[in-house]
């Protein structure tokens, strides 16, 4: 048989997929297992976005429909996105996708050639670095160093890894998986950077409005960067639609025209009644998504007390995604494990409590000294929080 | 502003879409449209499928789901598309994509390196050129030449094309647009050439279910194929469901593993509920299909009766797809058109029949003499093919 193309050998993936994987096979056992390892949400969508979607169909928009998405959801999209980070935008700058994830290859298409660098946060989303180099890029990762409040970006490791190949940064404010927010100093500090060197930016924005204090900003909002950034927008987190499959690119014009073309050669259109359901979800009732909001809260909130009571386990409560991303470093020497993965395994069998690690999120940095974990809290009770977490600080006391 | 990526230069796409445009400009301005222009199907999708998916949201199935498909549905895929090939499958080889569209660039992205030829049908599914060249490839057409019945490959240009170069073909038996199908000896040879070759086979089955006379056989069923061919299987003609976006990959397992890491790297998986209601369009009630059928089989009927009786325009009736390939070179030189282009617009001015052309499916290739149009039936009602049609030969008549 003919050989498989040699792009395949850049192509990376979610490892996480792993984790679940022997959190069931180890529930099949008839062990009892706390899921800490999802991205997902254990909340359902609300039943007003599910009538819409029915009138839809039942109005017979069940056809193919333009590439970059019907005009209703394209208006209603440039209106909410614009008006909640202070910015104008066209609905002919937005480009509907089946969710936020196709934003990034997207986005690289249009603005990397092969053997151009890109700048990605590590440890973060693991799709931007099996992207950059499945594309035939170069992954140049940046890191983040703890502080009191959480971690922030490394300024002087991302502008000392500027070169005059650098197409683009990836910028994720709002971070999966550490929960890291920019201070707004930060985030010019990227804007600056971006617009002396001239590059595009992505930035992901998929936990924008999954936040219990404060108020989010965009980079795209600072003045020079509207014409060099695309927005990745997703309807995953903030109205529990992961399987729906939802989202888009803001983008400037030129861009938004090339992944429109894109669509249209890749899978035509998203899913027509979808995205009249999304409608529903922009300008519908908004409490679900308040509701929601509130639930998250309450497991952010016991979540972070337990951590931060087991001893050598530590982390600054995030005001927004539904990550937790402790520094577990002095509790894994105290229970005797050199790597992250062991100590996650371990745990999976002394306790149930699963979850995924600094591993599942990059290549692991040259020095890096702490361990981490990520301890989800969107698909699990805060009852089972409670006991999960319990059972683990017991385990790491013991 | 940085440049953008080469590879655009490259990006081909749907140009069908213009017609559309062209057709909607008109109807703006108060005429009657005939759209025959479509590859839409104006006929709602089953209820019982509706409901389904209603029930699996019910259920809860509205998070995120494998990256290759549900299991159930894999394996309700794997069973109906075997059975009906006389081929046995298991759920591994199957992965669940957003309509049959994306198994074009996937299985691309899969077999050819940049610099490698793929052989494919022109006229044809434009997005087969289109991702040929857009991953880097040269895409070398193959031509059809008119029979009695229909149109038949020239298997003598098939042959000669393959170089030490080529790495696939790409076939697409019940064709669009042109309605051609294999007799068992053409489906052979090409297999032959394939094996002889050594060459991957993308087997576009589109419209394998939509047919009114005879039986569909698939290329993978022949003796050596089946490890080297990937079928493209999709929802959206079968079942009315094109704005559902569900498809899938039959494919060897090597590449069905690659399949399903590029779906979790380019859009996680496809709409969850949405898998369920195609567990329901497989294995419920199959009347609505058969109803559809035969709607679909009166309109070709009606249409083929009024296109043969035009003068200068000459079509065999199909037994599969809701196309029609007509031959309209001499009543483009009645009525003194050069460019079939400018012979759609006169005909859209002057009688409200809007229709793709020969130049929507792919480069002209040279040589090509002969004149053709494409008028799809699936949108549009007898009534208005009769009255469309009829108002079409009235203006050529003339
Ligand atoms: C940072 C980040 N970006 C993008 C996505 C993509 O989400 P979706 O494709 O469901 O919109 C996710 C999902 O987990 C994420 O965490
Ligand atoms: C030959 C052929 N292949 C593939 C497709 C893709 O259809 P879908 O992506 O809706 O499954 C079409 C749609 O018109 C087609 O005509």
């Amino acid at each position: 048989m003919q050989k498989l193309a040699n792009r395949l050998e850049r192509l990376g993936t979610e490892t996480a997929f792993s984790v679940a994987q022997a959190a069931a096979a180890w529930k099949a056992k008839g062990n009892r297992v706390y899921p800490f390892h999802l991205g997902d949400i254990n909340i359902p969508m609300a039943p007003h976005i599910v009538e819409a979607m029915n009138r839809a169909i039942a109005d017979g928009y069940t056809g193919y429909c333009p590439g970059p998405g019907i005009p209703q959801l394209r208006e209603a999209l440039a209106e909410d996105i614009g008006a909640r980070r202070g910015m104008e935008f066209s609905p002919d700058n937005v480009v509907v996708m089946t969710g936020g994830k196709p934003v990034i290859t997207k986005f690289l298409q249009a603005v990397m050639d092969p053997g151009q660098e890109v700048i990605y946060p590590n440890p973060g989303f693991p799709i931007y670095e099996s992207q950059i180099e499945y594309l035939g890029g170069t992954a140049v990762p940046y890191r983040y160093v703890p502080t009191e409040s959480g971690f922030a970006i490394d300024l002087d490791q991302v502008r000392a890894s500027i070169t005059p190949n650098t197409t683009a940064i990836i910028y994720n404010d709002l971070q999966n998986p550490i929960s890291a927010e920019s201070t707004a100093a930060e985030r010019e500090a990227i804007a600056q950077l971006a617009i002396e060197h001239d590059l595009w930016v992505l930035s992901d924005e998929a936990y924008f409005e999954t936040r219990y204090e404060g108020v989010s900003s965009s980079i795209a909002a600072l003045p020079g960067m509207a014409e060099r950034t695309v927005i990745l927008y997703t309807f995953s987190k903030k109205f529990a639609m992961t399987g729906s499959r939802l989202g888009c690119a803001v983008a400037p014009l030129e861009i938004a025209q090339i992944m429109s073309k894109l669509n249209t050669n890749d899978e035509s259109c998203t899913t027509h009644y979808v995205q009249w359901a999304g409608i529903e979800a922009l300008r519908g009732p908004q409490e679900p998504v308040q509701q929601m909001l509130d639930v998250l809260k309450e497991r952010r909130d016991v979540a972070c007390e337990i951590v931060n009571s087991i001893p050598g386990v530590h982390v600054a409560v995030p005001q927004s995604t539904f990550y937790l991303f402790p520094d577990v470093t002095e509790a894994m020497e105290r229970k005797g494990f050199t790597t992250v993965g062991e100590f996650a395994t371990a745990a999976l069998e002394n306790t149930g409590v699963s979850f995924c690690t600094r591993e599942h999120f990059g290549r692991r940095l040259p020095g890096e000294e702490r361990q981490y974990i990520r301890l989800a809290y969107s698909g699990i009770e805060t009852a089972d929080i409670r006991e999960g977490l319990g059972r683990l600080r017991e385990w790491i006391e013991a």
